[in-house]
């Protein structure tokens, strides 16, 4: 099968094995398959993360520097069963898409990025176990159900921000995640959501996705348009999803007193912030990463029943020649919000209304 | 009356003028103010404090190069009431604490550091909201009455943890307001209580207090000693009560995942954290900073019942003159805990076991 490929920081594109289905696990062809910012963080700082992951205590198997296959939001078609599948959820034909975790005899393996399992969406088929696969409901196409996952990040730091009634949110940066997080939060019936981004492309994104207020904080910084918006005495979580240094800092500089920030940006440099700003205004900073499986559930429904549109989101299309080209393109945020892979697409980014 | 007066970093100590009562307001006679580490911060920091809450939007009238008068955790003898005080809840020759706050007719004013009003503890005498005054009840000295103060920090920064029953704690530092932390801890149940300090008198202090291990942290670092006193599974609040550089990051990597972090230290640099540690083990990080007057009250009597033994904390005391002595010997920690400025007393602090 053809595969964009991984190793030391660049993206080759290639024939590899077909893979075959193991015990309990389902061969898939891939169907659609976003690229995230994530697997653009493991190709380019890989050493960094495994290097940080350590200094946290967690265990880690991946290395940057072994051939292997990113992408882990995707949605595919059952091609068929291997062994030891008896009473799965899905049959062959099915469309479904999964959590990026495989089940192993030794254990659970992610799959895509930080993982050498040789098992990920940028290519024509995957393994996925069949007890964790998902049919898509409603006839959902391919290319929304591929949005799952992302969409589930969002939904996942909005819950962990323990929302109250009345709180308003600001929202700094409209990438993907903080566009899932926006949608979110406008879909748990958030009316002020404050969200800055120096791209116009999006800013009309964000709008299209809930934000009540768009800004360019070259004209206006968030906090301001927050205020000028709410009067300033409500009160309010920050979402901080952009994961650049300094950017905490800002957001603790600008926070009001009390309230919280939700760090859902991944950032892998050294950061600086101020306590003594975090101290004086009591801020709580609430870290998040990833979603837990009924949440990635319940995003897939809320998205086939039409709750949370996701078109807005999806901005190119490409095959699995093109992978490398889109992970160029995504350096350009005026340029795309989030690429599809889907294999036999074109060996370029194809820019895409849904 | 004698003073000890602070200015662009240096305390001298001479004689001003007495203050006189206002509208609403008690003239009390100081019989111990204990020394905070903040007002040693607010001595030596000063202009750094007051950029920093100008740029956190704080606002604040303190100018550390004007004569001022510090201490803020008084208890202190009514001498007369001012005008305007009918219904005020003391009389004069009562023993009284309150909170370091002033009432005013344009506002509050803080007590002691970071106020240029002229009204701290390091004086023989002080002027009082009445109606914010707090008889000391059942007979307690006013020694221990005058550690209320330091000891409801401690009470609000484990409030703001959201205890939940089984939690295990690590305080990191045992300077006052982390053996303060730990009193609050073991008053409100939780058994296992893991305090490390390099300096042997404060890790006897924080047994007194309620640790339930102490280490010094060269010899085992405190997360390893939590995970052998624990096995490692149980959740975890580390309270970081040192405020140095780089400890909320040791900290940060250290925690075990989904685990929270009070910030009580303060630390007025420029700190570094990796924030990918924070998202990849989701923490969340509570900032704190004082406590609300029901706090205050309540520890008055929490320790006026003998609920908490404050005993262990004060190790010296020494008079007006003894001050600048004072704020010298809290630079060793093997030497002093907690120091009580008694106007009268000592012009070098005389050690002490209560």
């Amino acid at each position: 099968m053809r595969a964009a490929i991984a190793n030391s920081g660049l993206l080759r594109v290639g024939e590899v094995d077909d893979p075959v289905p193991g015990s309990g696990e389902a061969l898939v062809r891939v169907a659609a398959c976003g690229i995230c910012g994530s697997d653009l963080h493991a190709l380019r700082h890989g050493d960094r993360m495994v290097e940080q992951g350590r200094e946290a205590g967690l265990p880690t198997m991946f290395d940057p520097h072994r051939d292997h296959i990113m992408g882990h939001e995707f949605c595919a078609e059952v091609v068929e069963l291997g062994p030891d599948t008896q009473g799965s959820p899905v049959a062959p034909g099915d469309l479904v898409t999964s959590i990026p975790i495989a089940l192993t005899a030794t254990g659970i393996e992610p799959i895509g990025a930080y993982s050498n399992t040789w098992n990920g969406g940028y290519a024509e088929l995957m393994r996925l176990s069949a007890a964790m696969c998902v049919k898509v409901p409603n006839g959902l196409d391919h290319r929304r159900a591929a949005l799952t996952e992302p969409m589930a990040v969002g939904r996942h730091a909005v819950g962990k921000a323990a929302l109250q009634p009345r709180d308003t949110a600001v929202v700094l940066g409209c990438g993907p995640v903080g566009l899932a997080t926006i949608a979110e939060l406008r879909h748990r019936g958030v009316e002020t959501i404050v969200a800055p981004d120096y791209s116009a492309r999006r800013r009309a994104t964000a709008t299209a996705m809930g934000a009540s207020e768009v800004v360019d904080p070259r004209t206006e910084p968030a906090i301001d348009a927050w205020r000028r918006v709410t009067g300033g005495l409500q009160p309010l979580v920050t979402f901080e999803a952009i994961g650049v240094p300094g950017l905490l800092d800002e957001a603790m500089k600008a926070a009001p007193p009390q309230s919280r920030i939700v760090v859902v940006g991944v950032c892998m440099e050294t950061d600086s912030i101020h306590p003594f700003v975090g101290i004086s205004k009591e801020l709580n900073l609430q870290f998040v990463l990833g979603y837990d499986p009924f949440e990635f559930l319940d995003t897939l429904r809320v998205i086939a029943e039409g709750e949370v549109d996701v078109t807005p989101l999806v901005t190119g299309v490409c095959g699995i020649d093109g992978v490398p080209d889109a992970f160029a393109a995504l350096d350009d945020p005026e340029e795309h919000v989030k690429i599809l892979v889907e294999p036999g697409g074109p060996a370029t980014v194809a820019s895409l209304a849904l």
